[in-house]
């Protein structure tokens, strides 16, 4: 495959790394682009709805990490042997995109009293109701999210792994035997373990 | 087509409405399964992560507004005519998604001063961000938002019509020629209409 990828995103895991993981996971050799926080305010008026990542492939600027996550996973055989199923993963994202909001909305409480309120809340409630819950679809569906083989629902959820631990400040899957033999099987993936291995370190 | 679907949510527009929208816009007869507020706390525990709306088809239920709405896309010729495209599609969707859950969030302050001042900022400052961008991009597109015709990203985003309007308490779309045009255009397909005019009522 000829085709040219260039992510446009910052200097952090945050939501390049699911878009890093299936451009790993294609094997196909992509430009990492990690936009330097100054020139963010200029470019931003460039950019289509303002917000980062996006992808350039084919001539146009994809964005909206999902939508680029799913159009990556097609090109690799990782979205679905049909329709129902293709429904099933996105439905699985979209939960772990909305736990992902959910925990990122501790950073947008307005004081540090309800932030700390909202911390133990979504450590306490939010992250154990998600996870059990992936747990229990990982053990029904012979260790992965969908239909009983690896899909980008996978590495959508295992890409977010360490940042969930910086929120958490704590390893939040090693409670779920199943996501986290998940966690390791992605890992143990070669391409996606040699991404691991040789990624710029970033603290998020 | 002989299939059968059964769409389960409460009796407000809300996240239902997409999904109508599509099942109406594909002319296929459907359940539209209401459930009411007191059924609901015993319900919820029976349901995919405890959510609606979840559409049963094919002998299973299906869960996420979103997904459902992108399975009846396809089923329907709504989704794109390649990947490239059902990416912008799926982008524009998100985004849309992305406005749609800031407005909500007005309803998440944790009081009325706070609730207030975000209201008037999202009204302010959000609202008029996403409704410019949206606009320009139908100006660009033949008067649709992706690819020059119709997809389901403009019915997803005529669907919401009144409720913004609600959060708003006014015509949010009156301002924007190129969205008002297309809701004119959404709303005068005749299938659309017809689900408009024959829809149980519901303030919200």
């Amino acid at each position: 495959m000829a085709q040219h990828y260039k992510l446009n995103y910052f200097h952090t895991r945050g939501q390049g790394e699911p878009i890093r993981f299936l451009l790993s996971y294609g094997q196909v050799p992509f430009e990492d682009n990690r936009i330097e926080k100054e020139r963010w305010p200029q470019l931003k008026r460039q950019i289509p709805f303002g917000q980062l990542p996006t992808l350039e492939v084919e001539g146009k600027e994809a964005h909206q990490v999902v939508a680029i996550c799913r159009y990556l996973a097609k090109q690799f055989g990782l979205a679905g042997r049909d329709d129902i199923e293709a429904a099933q993963i996105d439905a699985v994202v979209d939960t772990i995109n909305d736990l992902r909001t959910k925990l990122m909305s501790i950073y947008l409480a307005p004081d540090l009293t309800s932030k700390e309120k909202l911390r133990q809340q979504i450590l306490d409630e939010t992250l154990p109701y998600y996870l059990s819950k992936f747990d229990e679809l990982i053990m029904e569906n012979n260790g992965y999210l969908v239909g009983g083989k690896l899909s980008w629902a996978d590495l959508f959820l295992i890409s977010y792994y360490e940042n969930f631990g910086v929120i958490a400040q704590r390893d939040v899957f090693r409670d779920y035997p199943y996501i986290h033999l998940l966690k390791e099987n992605v890992h143990g993936i070669p391409a996606i373990e040699n991404w691991i291995k040789t990624r710029p370190f970033s603290a998020f």
